[in-house]
């Protein structure tokens, strides 16, 4: 198998095989069947020299869900493919799992089926044909029910028709419940309506006010007929694509990549080099997390982390043609595990494809009246997810300058909490008559493990200041000049608009010819306003990686999740701030790994509703006095002059060919 | 014609009619000819009842270039080009009008026929073949040259091929001279080097060690072939736009918007609108500035209003098919005045085409397993600059989701400083060999003219602050809420990542019926450091919209430009903080102007040489509760079942249409 390849469907079952029998008489419930990638010394040795050995293994967590007590379930294996054997096997107490859709099932069933929270429901009286939905949320910690037992807290939704596809986030009902590990109603109450409001018992029927359609369903069965005035853009590549893709490698202009993708982190790039030079090891989208602004019990416990508890590669969509991806495609499948220890395809998880992405570079010799254009392309890898009522698309884009972009859209349904008609919260907007989206943040955190010209690279903070008034030296106070400082400890650090901040990652041992400082890639981050939550909370203290935009840590083959690798009930002080706390080791020309922590305040604007229009974030790698000269300058351009150029007399005209002019009609 | 449409050819013929007589027996420049927008309440009468006139006016700006003395021959009249008369004739003396070409290339010749000049250039000992070329700039001011004679500094490069398309801003020389009004050639010295150098008058010969061609040369004509891995993109539109344009009316989806072009600004928006309700009167960049960073005289001359002093829509190049906008294209042409008076057609200096830009909106329901997926379309119109050795490309980008962006790219080629090998300075980077690039500030002013439904518009200054613990309301720490305050004076404020400052503007007397907040579109900024020259500059006196990112005026038909109308030698002191300074009245519900400062601190990369690739910098408009629901909601989506979804078995794919699944093969 190739480097970084995730395991295939024959690798699954062997693991599987391998790993059923050490656990006789017990029912196994297998959380993942996943590649664990080697240490990076040996994937270095091999990458450098093919005839190195890469042993192939997979990382393995079951739980044995006939053991009664919880914290005694999990087990961690680490198998050996090469040799069909089982190199670890651990077990680890006190530990949660990533949510278990099939348990949240049997949640889901149980809340509906108990008693207390029938009579509740029949209270509510809600319009005949109104369909109640239940959805399970894992309890954040709240210093009660830390890392001991699953309780899930359960709101309730109600579907206005029978069409299954009918929003039920639109009808937010005024009830919640908590169910117990052993699929008991252990609380039912009623919630807080006004902003000083209590969760209480008083049973209040739904407000039938608060049916209107008009707004609430966004499902093509459920809606008017949609505009009719947008035209159809074809977009096709008649030669075939730029790209090329062998197995898990893609090669395209001058980069190669190694396509990987996991339970938890979804799509992975690794390997990535720019005409045969390194520049990062490895790429990945490493958390998210997102607490709700909402201080009112119950509503605290609403905080995310998408990938440590649901994983963004279990949510990933199965990608349609036409509508996620749009012109000459190829899908990456993907090979998930039951929980049965069944292998599971996944198709069309990853889309690559090219898009032109509008001007390149431009000059005009106003001389000669002669310019040049060269029009941009970018390969585009992207995947989407679906975490409850959310979506996210997250999408690398490669640019033949040898930039990296990382874009994250967040589209889907906002979270929602009952209201009384009238009432209002300065923790939310109103969105529809009784329906409050609560204020949120979304918080990621892209983990960058750079290989700039190698692996013993550095961070260095640069910072743009004025140059003090002096008669010699400034005398009209227009200058200004750069201060650089190479990071020599592992950190947390925080962006600057005022001073001009920029974080590079650099080779100081590989010195540009030219510009005589060391080849180097920037960031170009996402400017976000950090966690909310108070640093004695434990949002605060279980997303240690919200505190500070910028983080630089020394690698280390265990180190891949900024809220540490258990983020189910985690107690908190598992994540980077604490790894980093009482460490003192060098950075500097070191193999370290940047964190950058980004998102947004998402405070819902009524325009989100029913279902918002992507919101875009970007975050962007360039090269910086890493090449001689611009690498985009090679890209074929069109020159013209004065004297040849087509005119088209300001009518209407079509040129299809994106290479360049003159080759208009 | 039609409201704000420029003027057109026969129009400006008569205004020189005009105008010509008022001035016999003078030689006359005409600056400019272009349409003067009647006043903003009259313009708003006719908008709304088309009976109300609407007066066609002309604004002219002309020199008596007989006139010597320089300060004595600019006058501005106004033409009324109903009655064919003239409404206003005044002397403006003192001031001085963006740059004359033909005199510049008056000055190159003058500089280049000067002794002293010629005998300093054979010092250089040029390789043969090498051709000198003279770039004068007209000079900044310095506090000594303020407002009077104006000054132009010639600087040196040398083209080192026959080839007239061959870069010369590579090779820039250790010269530099001063021409007067009356082009004498008035000082002749040789540059600095060293960061603490000076300019001297030691002649050193020109080090061929600086001449290579790999990096230097960006025209295809002077390139190795270009690289061939990238294939064509073919985009088309078989039914034809989704756009229709009658006269400078185009409407897209919803949108209507009229379009201007005027030789200061460019590309203006006017008269906005959404599904008829108004949201933006005027959207135009307002000006720009680019100081340099180099504190050795003269570099602080460097210092370029590429609005005030070259004009955007003067430098506006005329758009390739093919090259700058690829797709159904319709462009705009724009006429212009030449010196002597004739109207002067340019073609496609703005062109109008939709793109494809991804998901729009996407929701899975994860019990049904059915999706809904929404394409995203935008509308684009865009204008591309050159000016000197830059260029820009501006463009308005409309969306379905009601949004509105401004991008913007730079692009071009780095203006350039001669430096000796070896040496380096701390406020530069060295790209070639000998070529200094020197560090600089591009600062853009995008101007803000709302009518959030209706003139009577707020600024709202929102941010998300946590909220204090509290064992009552706050118990977990979780929680935060946003606070609002309405600005109540004229100012400039600034942006806060940390506490999440959100520009919105509203109009306070139409409250969103479920949100129960004020309708309103908020700025998403693009965030930049702020100028960098010290306060007591001239810099800084000149560009004072550099201090702040925000800035809220009440709308003047006088006020356009945030460093004032004559931005050419202006001593300062006229710009949007000096309007504001003592002034008390109020802008909580008036007819007011946003105006955002944004752009780069550009220190460059070696990345940017030859030509730099496109640097993108993007500003946002998004309504925020000034809808009922998300106004993307009836685009046409297509939903899928899991039964019915085509699989694609992760193949190579091509769709080609853009509507969406399941369309499938």
């Amino acid at each position: 198998m190739q480097p970084f390849h995730p395991l295939v469907e024959d690798e699954i079952a062997r693991v599987v095989a391998i790993v059923r029998p050490l656990f006789p008489e017990c029912t196994l419930n297998f959380r993942y069947v996943t590649l664990k990638e080697p240490p990076k010394s040996v994937m270095i040795a091999h990458l450098e020299a093919p005839s190195s050995p890469l042993p192939r293994w997979a990382a393995v967590q079951v739980a044995r869900t006939n053991e009664t007590d919880m914290s005694q379930q999990l087990f961690e294996l680490t198998v050996d493919l090469d040799n069909d054997c089982v190199l670890a096997n651990a077990h680890v107490p006190g530990r949660h799992s990533h949510i278990d859709p099939a348990f949240m099932k049997s949640v889901e069933a149980a809340c509906l089926a108990d008693a207390a929270v029938q009579k509740e429901i029949k209270t509510l009286e809600l319009p005949e044909g109104a369909a109640v939905v239940v959805e399970p949320w894992a309890y954040a910690t709240d210093g009660m029910n830390d890392m001991s037992t699953r309780i899930s807290i359960c709101w309730f939704y109600a579907r206005m028709t029978s069409n299954e596809d009918a929003n039920y986030y639109a009808y937010p009902l005024d009830l919640c419940a908590e169910v117990s590990e052993s699929l008991q109603v252990t609380k039912v109450y009623r919630l807080p309506s006004s902003a000083s409001g209590k969760i209480h018992s008083t049973a209040t029927p739904f407000d039938k006010r608060k049916i209107q359609t008009s707004t609430s369903e966004y499902h093509p069965s459920l809606r008017p007929a949609p505009r009719t005035t947008t035209k159809a853009v074809s977009i096709t590549q008649p030669d075939g694509p730029s790209f090329t893709v062998d197995g898990n490698i893609v090669a395209w202009e001058k980069w190669t990549m190694r396509v990987g993708f996991n339970y938890r982190e979804g799509l992975t790039l690794h390997d990535i080099r720019y005409d045969g030079r390194q520049t990062f090891y490895r790429l990945s989208l490493a958390e998210m997390f997102v607490p709700y602004g909402d201080p009112r019990t119950p509503y605290p416990r609403k905080a995310a982390f998408d990938l440590g508890n649901d994983g963004a590669g279990i949510c990933a969509n199965s990608l349609k043609l036409g509508c996620d991806c749009i012109g000459h495609i190829k899908y990456f499948d993907w090979c998930d595990v039951t929980s049965d220890g069944e292998p599971k395809k996944r198709e069309n998880v990853v889309c690559c494809h090219e898009q032109d992405d509008g001007i390149l570079w431009k000059h005009t010799n106003f001389r000669t009246g002669n310019g040049v254009v060269a029009r941009s392309r970018i390969l585009v890898l992207q995947t989407v997810i679906t975490v409850s009522n959310y979506e996210y698309i997250f999408a690398f884009h490669f640019g033949q300058d040898a930039s990296i972009h990382y874009e994250i859209r967040a589209t889907g349904i906002l979270s929602t909490a009952p209201i009384a008609i009238g009432d209002s919260v300065p923790f939310g907007t109103v969105v529809a008559p009784g329906v409050l989206a609560p204020y949120h943040q979304h918080l990621f955190c892209l983990r960058i493990d750079p290989a700039i010209d190698g692996h013993a690279n550095s961070l260095v903070v640069t910072e743009s200041a004025p140059m003090p008034l002096n008669d010699d030296t400034n005398p009209h106070g227009t200058g200004y000049i750069t201060t650089n400082s190479t990071v020599e400890r592992e950190a947390g650090m925080d962006l600057s608009i005022e001073k001009g901040r920029v974080f590079s990652i650099v080779n100081q041992d590989k010195i540009n010819s030219i510009t005589g400082t060391p080849v180097g890639y920037k960031l170009i981050p996402s400017y976000t306003q950090l966690l909310l939550s108070h640093p004695s909370s434990y949002h605060a203290r279980r997303s240690e990686f919200g505190q500070h935009a910028v983080w630089v840590t020394k690698y280390s083959d265990d180190e891949m999740f900024p809220s540490g690798k258990y983020t189910m009930q985690s107690a908190g002080g598992e994540g980077i701030a604490s790894a980093i706390a009482s460490r003192t080791e060098s950075v500097a020309a070191q193999d370290i790994v940047i964190w950058h922590t980004f998102g947004s305040t998402h405070n819902p604007r009524i325009e989100d509703w029913p279902v918002m229009p992507s919101e875009k974030m970007m975050v962007g790698l360039k090269p910086v006095n890493f090449f001689d000269a611009s690498p985009a300058l090679d890209v074929q351009a069109a020159g013209w002059s004065t004297t040849t150029a087509t005119a088209t007399n300001g009518q209407d005209a079509t040129a299809t060919n994106g290479t360049c002019c003159p080759k208009t009609k």
